[in-house]
């Protein structure tokens, strides 16, 4: 899984700091979390190609997760794009970029199929060949959903030294792939296990933005590989992240130790801040594998 | 006048691109011109004081001329604005706005007014003591309108000299700049044009666009001290002006001839041409006194 942060910070966007927008690429599979205003830009400057994107995820309805998406899907248009483009969101926003598209008197050429969501408990929203997408219910001022990208396992690898000293013919590698035993050119079984190894262990990573400190969502993100959860505010503020609906640096390690994450990535900073380096000093004092999200950054993993 | 040009480019933002936006300031005044995609960070990179901006313009609902409206009204908000913010602009954005502060459960502290326009018919829009807007009907594929700002007759100014010789009391210096005679203090009753000058003369700008070639503006702008009329196509691309109802340099060029302003700035470039220059050079073939707009210039006349 191939991480990039077009923008993470809250509020308004400013000169050098962008709203809320991500793109997690799995096996050449762009997704687009988010979309706060100047995203379309933002995927430009890092060279993310348009059309590659096929699904778009909203956490939910405040500006600064969506307020650049009638912009993309314009541009979308404009660019000629053919291909279908799902969106996941809050319930509401097929009603705004409808509205929008008719006092323009501009319909998409390609079709734009809304997924509108309701549901307050975790609910599987997509899957394909090679992932799952999982809604995490998250507490927040209006309905907002984080979001749950799990690989699912892949194929067994074969061992290419054992399978050509077993014999077995090519026609088999791909039953081989899928875990079956077969028989070789001399028409013994031979046993899977033998001859190929096990898959890559599959990723996953957890979106949790905008949300307040809350446990309920641990069972669902437990052990992902990756999770990025809001840090708005800093222990100085604590006061302010309950009644905003946000979190601290240290309730976002709190999070992530709870749910014995791999790496947790911060963001969604209240510009009041001029140093981020303090967002990891404090979730440090709780969890240690934390790293700083910021505009442009990737992250592999 | 001072005009700030934030973004001047048709379609899709891009890295180097804005859509159209505008900032007109008249006697301290801002008036804020069209609002695409971006505008509220160009604000800040050109340090225009948000709340300055009192009235704003929307010409019409495509994308590229208010996609970053809805942005730029919940910033107001986060910084807490108190000023009332007169919106100008067609039929059709009041719901725009209303339905996605509804969503995201955020209104304004401060009262937002709209005023929706309909009218096919020039219409006098706004009215303070220095200065009118009038409506310029435009000739686009959907209700469009350009904007006429006109400064009203200025109060004469004082030639002291005279006014010293001929012995006036101060108390009369404002009915003197009104234009009325007054008595000196000998009680003799002095002409007001032998102490007095005339008015600087009140400039105009006239803002057109997005429209096909239009003659019919021409009435309504003729002698503006300057003109904005959008150019976005060369002539090489003149089958496409009239199709999309946009115009070519040349088109606008003959407005600006046919209307005798004092100076065309050209703008709405299609961003699929690399150089600016071409642009004036066609321009001058038909009109002397023209100027390429580019994001970030700004207009003193």
């Amino acid at each position: 899984m191939k991480l990039n942060i077009l923008g993470c910070y809250s509020a308004t966007p400013s000169v050098f700091t962008n709203p809320t927008a991500q793109v997690l690429e799995i096996n050449n599979h762009l997704f687009l979390i988010d979309c706060g205003e100047g995203t379309q830009v933002q995927l430009r400057k890092h060279k993310i190609k348009f059309n590659r994107i096929k699904h778009l995820f909203i956490s939910h309805l405040h500006g600064d997760h969506f307020f650049g998406l009638v912009g993309l899907i314009s541009t979308f248009r404009l660019l000629g794009r053919e291909a279908d483009l799902h969106i996941y969101s809050p319930k509401g926003l097929k009603e705004v970029i409808t509205l929008q598209m008719k006092l323009a008197n501009s319909w998409t050429n390609y079709n734009l199929i809304f997924h509108e969501l309701t549901n307050k408990e975790s609910e599987l929203i997509f899957e394909d060949e090679k992932v799952e997408v999982h809604t995490i219910p998250l507490d927040h001022r209006i309905y907002t959903n984080g979001f749950l990208f799990k690989e699912k396992e892949g194929q067994r690898k074969l061992d290419m030294n054992a399978v050509l000293n077993a014999n077995i013919d090519v026609a088999y590698y791909r039953k081989l792939k899928q875990g079956f035993d077969v028989k070789n050119e001399a028409d013994k079984l031979i046993d899977n296990k033998t001859v190929t190894l096990p898959p890559n262990p599959p990723k996953s990573y957890a979106f949790c933005s905008d949300t307040a400190y809350n446990e309920s969502i641990i069972p669902i993100i437990r052990h992902v590989d990756v999770l990025y959860h809001e840090s708005t505010f800093l222990d100085q503020h604590e006061k302010l992240a309950n009644p905003t609906k946000h979190s601290t640096a240290k309730q976002a390690a709190s999070i992530a130790k709870k749910a014995n994450v791999g790496t947790l990535i911060l963001g969604h900073y209240s510009t009041r801040y001029d140093d981020l380096n303090v967002f990891k000093t404090e979730a440090q004092t709780i969890f240690d594998k934390v790293e700083l999200g910021d505009d442009g950054k990737v992250f592999e993993f």
